[in-house]
């Protein structure tokens, strides 16, 4: 499945004890990662400016993961994504995504 | 100059009056869309995902518009954009890009 | 359909253009709004209090408004959600809700 | 005193250096949780749908952990409430909310 | 009374229906504009600063207007807060708030 | 430096790699900092309540402390920031934001 962006542990526990909310999150996240234009890999940049800009430290660190892991994504190609949270987001939010990305 | 985001009325004001503030804007601006790895197409429809994800009408109105008028962002693109918006931060901030979008 | 928070003239146009991720959201919004505890009258004051706590004007009026007309809830119902947007939200978010409350 | 959800180590230090501000706390948190319309519960689940929605780990810990220990509020319950949270705020402020409810 | 950010016409409602939130609320606001060290003006330009951080217009307006009226806060005085706002949250907040106060 | 806000490991690699974004980063911050009217002080009053109305735990950290040890900004000036807080961002941010005014 692409964008395994809300995958982990809760995920099991939803699986289990609610399976239609599980099946309609998957079935979700697969119609969201298949758009009509653009590719999944400008798509999951948009996802780490979205997570970065909301200064949500586990969704950027999670996104900015999978991105380098599975999308090849360069530490440059997200320091420009950073750019962009910087303009649009302010200073603090940019401090945490360099910091996270630093870290990976 | 590109990512004209800020610019409008308000601009003008602080070029008059603030003309220090003005000029570190403007470089602000410069640097942030002149990264290293991302062309500037793709930087735009991350701030089109920041703006729409915030649910911050007027911005992403000028983001989208600067995007299709500048750069030939199709529909379909920002479109992609409102996918990955809908699934990180939901329905009433993606429904506001789909009115904005169709609007345009 | 339950729950129709996200239906207005923007569904349509997802509709026509974009009929594989419409049908994911009413699936999701299905499943969201048939839990397996609360009624769904409970998740509607929930969401409510959602859309208040973030200042979301738009998104605040259509659900305040569906639950009045849909499931009868009353105005002071809607202002027992606002007095707990008022403590974790703050005085803002109460008094754009308290306006729009007063409106319908 | 209901809703102690401000209530934690910060309060003593309010209440022995700023009595004025802890006295005006405790009112307001006595009239928003005793409404005309709505019972104790269900504005505790109100309170949980805001605090995950803005992703406020602490908040929505603290919110889950009272509802569950003085309301006896169950799991399933609150999943209901977060499957509002999904719809409403998107996969990774559910995601949290998930994770926090699993960890109780 | 001091700093009537939160008033307009649904205080109006809130006082005539909800007595007890309203007199709970007026305690509150006087509490927290009579503090130990900072002035009433300079608690005034925090509210602001956080008004526009969070890009909430009708708030920013009620915000800034208040200050000018009451307490001759000046229009550099303002733009010198929101020249925070710029680096702490970003351009479109930033704009946001300029664009406000030049209509003032 | 004034305002060494968005200082810390992050801006050195910023420094080494990114040299044109770091420039205008400082040049942004300078300008910021050195407003027409208000002092350095109450500008860092604003950060620090624009940070905590974020629950930004890490920023409002990081504004109290600098505010602390550079301008002598003491406690109960920043409780009086708190109490700003408090009534326009709700309890819960407050809550922290004593949380951590207390730690330091």
């Amino acid at each position: 499945m692409k964008g395994e962006v809300f995958y982990g542990k809760g995920m099991q526990y939803i699986k289990e004890d609610n399976p239609d909310l599980y099946e309609a999150l998957v079935e979700l996240n697969e119609v969201v990662y298949n758009g009509k234009s653009l590719d999944y890999k400008t798509q999951k940049l948009i996802a780490i400016g979205i997570a970065a800009s909301k200064s949500d430290e586990l969704a950027t660190q999670k996104q900015m993961k999978s991105s380098i892991e599975e999308l090849d994504t360069t530490k440059d190609e997200i320091m420009d994504v950073l750019r962009v949270v910087l303009l649009t987001s302010g200073a603090p939010a940019f401090n945490q995504g360099v910091r996270i990305l630093k870290s990976l």
